[in-house]
């Protein structure tokens, strides 16, 4: 099956017809469908196909317990209203990528796999990475058991309708011991190889990052009756703050994006008692980013007083920096300078991946693929099929350089 | 039955325990089973119960085709989360009224009613005093079966679910033509009676006031990885707009209030698409209105430019200012001061109400009893039972002067 059947298969799977964009959220209908694709992706090219405890799915050539495997893939899931591109991407053109080894006629001397990493987005529990997290240790099984969506519905009663065990999860040195090396080939979700006119990249870092809850509190009251002097209104305490966020990225350099909101009790005629705002900040290091967020926290604290509001501050998940294994950033970049000649370009990136999660356990390296528009998480998310098809060269390459060490 | 204890027969239905507020949405269970509630009240008192073409319900007694009827009531339906009294202590208040009516032996020249109005709140499809709307024209049967909650259900829907007709909802101009003056009793909204030390006085006028939608369009990205001056965050512009609505309704002295939101996608890690926000406003009179809501939406268009946003407003309703019927107030305020000799206090309100709305088509008048902190729309709406039963006495001497006559 070619790419570009792969990718057609796909597409329809989650899609709204209303926005154009993906509702591809951990363990519903639509995840479902595209795990059930994968597992036939697996069993059609004779891949041994197996779940892990923590419902990541993988698809093997050759005996994973002779160590030291070589593993490429992504993930299937979406955020509200995502691309096409974030995470299927990867997972397709390392199917596309096997394909063209078997093409290629390449010595397979590692155990190879293909994986698709559960709930990378957090689209639905509000954590991202939660399948690499949990099977490197970074997630508790108590800690996750607590994650609950906006329906109300937890973690492991979705996991159970889907057909998983959730109390099963947890860390598995074992499988991540018998891993050598993760490659991750990602749709770039800035405009960086746009910029620099090249089809494909190399990631050198993640930027550290964190998610965090600002809850404001105020009193809720009717809208028409009460004096603005009477009132305590956390909109306008939250409004601030936004615009606090704004001034504050541009000063440090960084970037902070309240991009997720919920408003009790939200009636058009009655003043919030509560407005409950995330925010989303990243910067080049740790530095940076205390001092961003550092910022808007002391803002929206003194906005909290003047409105007479109560304001609560949880750190929800924060990833360090990463930096990728830089053996293995050098060896890629080697691998796919060597036929050019050509220099290829070597980026930081503000996004998370399950590859950072990994990185604290084993080697893991990403590449890049154009995004012209820089455009992601939206249903405007554009990858040319020409780039896409260098990307999946670029990672055949890649892979045929390790598997055949 | 006792006023208390048909007020504790209501407290716990729609009652939420996580907020302590009512539910109480239009054609819901709580709903069905206030309205349950008020036919047993109706019946147990030998009164003739029906429910009109629009849902709202009448508890007679007299042949209510004599004409010149007087009617009390109000209604049962609440906001998200609202309290205890907004509503249901009219409907109360005029079954214990008619209670004390009987028991002073007072005679009945006009057929006489009690009302319960169908939807005032309009939590569940946006718009206010629908069954009043309907009734009066001043909803058709087309627009109303356009309204729709946000979870997708359509008004014919949830009426039909609860077991009314849909298709028959419209103007009722006979049942009004026999009405003769419409009393409703309230809690109040605001300190007016608190900061004058009455328990009850009368309304004057009730201000004009609207919703207006704001749609802000922007592009939705990713978070972590788009470049500041490459965001198209409508989250920016809706925040500017806040702030700007509370400084027009400062300078004009008027109220402007965003109290409910929808953000799409609404993740963490994406900058929003869209931001709609609700604006209600009210002045005390309709060119300050026109000011206010004016100056709010040409900074909102200004911001929208400044941060590269489409814009759209939406004005989804409006009521002109209500002046009650200036004979029936003078005698509401007659009656009520001619035992005490005190003048009691006429006030003007900023709230929606039913009896507002009818009295574009027949004599209406209201009653308001102290709130002691003037909070409404919220659990802590209160009022002391003192004046609760004050309430009830000035409700039956009205009704008997009027009644009686």
């Amino acid at each position: 099956m070619t790419f570009h059947s792969m990718w057609a298969e796909l597409l329809p799977i989650g899609r709204s017809s209303a926005s154009g964009g993906y509702r591809r959220f951990a363990w519903t209908g639509a995840d479902v469908d595209c795990r059930a694709w994968f597992k036939e992706q697996a069993e059609s090219r004779g891949l041994a196909y197996e779940v892990d405890r923590n419902g990541n799915q993988w698809a093997w050539l050759g005996d994973p317990a002779a160590g030291d495997a070589v593993v490429t893939g992504s993930h299937l899931d979406s955020v509200p209203d995502g691309g096409a591109f974030d995470g299927p991407l990867g997972v397709v053109s390392s199917f596309a990528a096997l394909d063209e080894l078997r093409a290629r006629g390449a010595v397979f001397d590692r155990p190879f796999a293909v994986v698709n990493f559960g709930d990378e987005e957090g689209a639905r529990f509000g954590l991202a990475c939660v399948g690499s997290r949990l099977t490197s240790g970074q997630l508790t099984l108590e800690t996750a058991h607590r994650l609950t969506g906006a329906d109300g519905v937890t973690l492991p009663q979705a996991m159970e309708a889907a057909g998983y065990d959730p109390d099963a999860i947890g860390a598995d040195p074992e499988r991540l011991g018998r891993i050598g090396a993760f490659v991750e080939l990602h749709v770039e979700q800035g405009r960086a190889l746009d910029l620099s006119a090249d089809p494909v990249g190399v990631a050198s870092a993640i930027w550290p990052h964190g998610r965090w809850r600002f809850d404001f509190r105020g009193e809720a009251n009717h809208a028409g009756t009460t004096r603005l002097v009477d009132r305590r209104d956390p909109m306008l305490s939250y409004a601030e703050t936004v615009l606090a966020a704004r001034r504050e990225a541009e000063r440090v350099g960084a970037v902070a994006t309240f991009g997720k909101l919920a408003v009790e009790p939200n009636g058009v005629n009655a003043i919030p008692s509560l407005v409950r705002g995330w925010l989303d900040s990243r910067a080049a290091d740790q530095e940076r980013l205390d001092t961003v967020v550092g910022g808007i926290e002391k803002a929206a604290r003194a906005y909290a007083d003047t409105y007479g509001v109560e304001l609560d501050v949880v750190r929800e998940s924060f990833t360090p920096v990463v930096e990728f294994d830089h053996a293995l950033r050098d060896e890629l970049a080697r691998i796919l300078g060597k036929d050019t000649g050509l220099t290829v370009p070597v980026l930081g990136t503000g996004a998370g991946h399950d590859a950072g999660i990994l990185s604290a356990s084993i080697p893991t390296a990403m590449l890049f693929v154009r995004n012209p528009t820089g455009v992601s998480h939206s249903p405007a998310e554009q990858a040319a099929e020409d780039d896409c098809l260098a990307g999946v060269t670029a990672l055949a390459d890649v892979l045929e350089g390790l598997v055949g060490r």
